[in-house]
């Protein structure tokens, strides 16, 4: 750790979150003015460190890097990541030749780069990790990231709703190690399931191409593409130093290969859940069970927007439904698609056999429910019909032969947010994905389909 | 109120919230079995009420309908208002047949009624409401909702984020009282500023469309459209017994009118904020302000994908930024549009001016500033520096020539969510809307342009 001091945030970020996560391996400080940072002993340069090392985490200001590389050469450190900002990102000269310089001396020196200008690395089972409140535990989700700070809002963002992730790489200026690079080592990694990245642009675009041709045949890839207008494409520029590219060949490129386009980080969030907890559909023809007629409406026309079909119920299936609906039928019921249990739908009985109905009949690959929850889940009655409702739709999980997803919105009032999110939790560890929103729980189910026909 | 007994749940939604509401008129159980609902005398029928009747909330089955409506044409009723359901909503013949029947009652006894199928009428400053959860207090906005169970969510989902309405009305299948007659109504109305809809199907498409007309060039409207697609359409003819229409001619009717059309629940809370907390803007161009690299990018490549503009910030500008920002600057830090303070905008000076910079530059219209609170919001450093820095943006605010709106995006973990929550109604309280994604944002404000620029 080069340029960490006592009590210096950069100490806090990289050096005090390591020990926090149990990393097993030894940290040695660098530093010329002190002999002990964070209760381990500093080093005056790294060519003073007693052991041989493996990976360098650099802070030290832009200009003292080539010295730092030159080092790291004479020690065969395997790999320098650099914190360090300040160079082709700034769009200056001195920044874009010390940024050559560096990748220079790393070529000959058989050094590797990450960054500059990066968050670096978080790897939990390894107890490797830039922000100590990243989860200590690994799953199964890889993310090459561009930019540190969407890399911590986008894994702070996944683990609230249970994602895990195996390796998370916050690349930077990618003077060495690129997106190129990294999409190979996902695509082999035998930890990552699923790959998604925040991607501002290439610097190879040919070997991004073929790595991500290669990736996109054995696991699902989502991307966030930052620069896709002139405005992000200059912001982009100022960012990372990124030549963001024509946004119609990045979108043609993906669309050809699979790679699933996203806008917002919610929305790859909501996405994740469904790759994560759902086995493959075979089209995207869609039953709809509701507890309320106004947001079965919605719900109607967000999956039809959304290129979603919702073949209307045959009578078989309808008859079917009316007879598991109590005789005293709630005026506000109705059999075709979407299927409106309205009040009945709180009757535990009627909300299971109702979804088993629709799962069974051939006409539909996915089933999604709606349930709201408002403020009155605060009251007796209706807390605990949602809790049994809840519990339900967990055990009838199991009997169904069709994936179910769950649009769970709440009204927002800090008493349904919190219950909201247990309910999630819960459904998550029943492999039941809860999207908190009728139009993106339409739009992430879209693009779950569409890669599954694609990969057919 | 026809058709309520003890600690039945119709009596739970009307009488007990009207009680909880404060509400001052005199109110009058119709039950033949009892004696007495919620400590409140009842009588055998309205008939039997020894006091005129203003308005009837009626729970009886549809059936018993037909004969209340001419017991309240004997009795001078004014208004009824109809739960019930199981009228023209069911496509059923019986339904259809008895829904014309008591439209026909009413029409010649001179009586009006809300429904069927309705929650009625939420008039905080009388103490009305149908939901003991709604707020107490009144604000300007004013909604007609067809749904019901839309309007509640609604309701809730803005209140969260502090806005307040006049009247809310839940009209379900406008057998008599309909969407035209509401639009009038909160067109003259001096309490209603901005008028919001849950439409499904218009009764009268020539008056809906002259009271529309007259609305929108008086006050903003923003409706958000129930059965834009075939399937929704169905599922509208299931609910409210609604004919959708074509979406065509609604699209083309709401853009000549300047009617703002959404399609989400959360979107028209994020457009109401702009209209309740900002003046009219001139135009479209934004002069971005952001806290990080990656979050800066996506801002970006929004606006412009929403159509907004951003004129690169001039060489005047950039040098007063430039000024205004430390010696030893950050090498994140950008001044182009974004101008991205990086960490430098934790400095409450630099925050401050870099805005009031922006602000004063005759480029742009309005400003918009991005800012994460993520977990690390819970340490000591980042949240004395984010309170700081609300503090310092809700002093600036009143310096500013132009509007202000802030993203404030967090990281779903609660102890964020109630962080942005707080601050999010602080900076409310100073005329800051607040959006909580970088997305909706973008979408809000293009639509606030749009409207602002049409009505110039």
């Amino acid at each position: 750790m080069v340029g960490v001091s006592p009590n210096s945030s950069t100490t806090e970020i990289f050096l005090n979150t390591l020990t926090r996560f149990g990393y097993k391996g030894k940290i040695y400080p660098v530093n010329r003015n002190f002999n002990q940072v964070s209760g381990l002993e500093a080093y005056p340069s790294i060519l003073d460190i007693p052991d041989p090392v493996d990976h360098v985490i650099c802070a030290i200001r832009a200009s003292l890097t080539p010295q730092l590389m030159r080092d790291c050469v004479v020690k065969k450190v395997k790999l320098v990541q650099l914190f360090t900002a300040g160079f082709s990102e700034t769009g200056g000269e001195e920044g874009i030749r010390l940024e050559k310089e560096i990748a220079e001396i790393a070529r000959q020196g058989n050094v590797r780069i990450l960054g500059p200008n990066c968050m670096g690395i978080y790897h939990p089972s390894l107890g490797i990790s830039y922000e100590p409140y990243f989860p200590r535990d690994a799953g199964s989700v890889g993310y090459l990231a561009q930019s540190g700070g969407n890399s911590m809002y986008l894994v702070m963002l996944a683990a609230a709703r249970g994602v895990r992730f195996s390796k998370v790489v916050s690349f930077g200026n990618a003077c060495d190690i690129n997106e190129a690079d990294l999409m190979e080592y996902f695509a082999d990694d035998p930890e990552t399931n699923i790959i998604i990245g925040y991607i501002e642009g290439t610097r190879d675009g040919r070997r991004f191409l073929e790595a991500m041709k290669k990736a996109s045949a054995v696991k699902p890839i989502i991307i966030l593409k930052g620069g896709t207008t002139e405005a992000g494409t200059k912001a982009a520029a100022s960012h990372t130093g990124s030549l963001a590219g024509s946004n119609i060949i990045w979108e043609s490129i993906f669309r050809q290969l699979g790679v699933m386009q996203i806008q917002d980080m919610e929305e790859l969030v909501d996405l994740i859940l469904l790759f994560q907890h759902l086995k493959p559909v075979q089209g995207g023809r869609i039953g709809l069970v509701g507890l309320g007629g106004g947001s079965s409406v919605l719900l109607a026309d967000s999956c039809a927007r959304a290129g979603l079909v919702l073949p209307p119920f045959p009578d078989e299936l309808k008859r079917k439904l009316r007879v598991i609906l109590p005789a005293d039928i709630d005026p506000g019921t109705s059999f075709r698609n979407p299927a409106d249990l309205s009040a009945s739908g709180w009757n535990t009985d009627v909300f299971s056999q109702s979804i088993e109905a629709i799962d069974a009949y051939n006409g539909v690959d996915l089933t999604i429910v709606h349930i709201t929850v408002h403020a009155g889940i605060l009251d007796p009655p209706l807390r605990d019909w949602l809790i049994a409702d809840i519990d339900t739709l967990i055990r009838t999980r199991r009997n169904l032969k069709k994936p179910l997803v769950l649009v769970l919105q709440d009204d927002h009032i800090p008493e349904a947010i919190k219950y909201s999110f247990d309910i999630q939790e819960k459904c998550r560890q029943a492999d039941i994905p809860v999207i908190p929103s009728i139009n993106r729980a339409a739009q992430a189910v879209s693009r779950f389909v569409k890669y599954c026909v694609h990969n057919n």
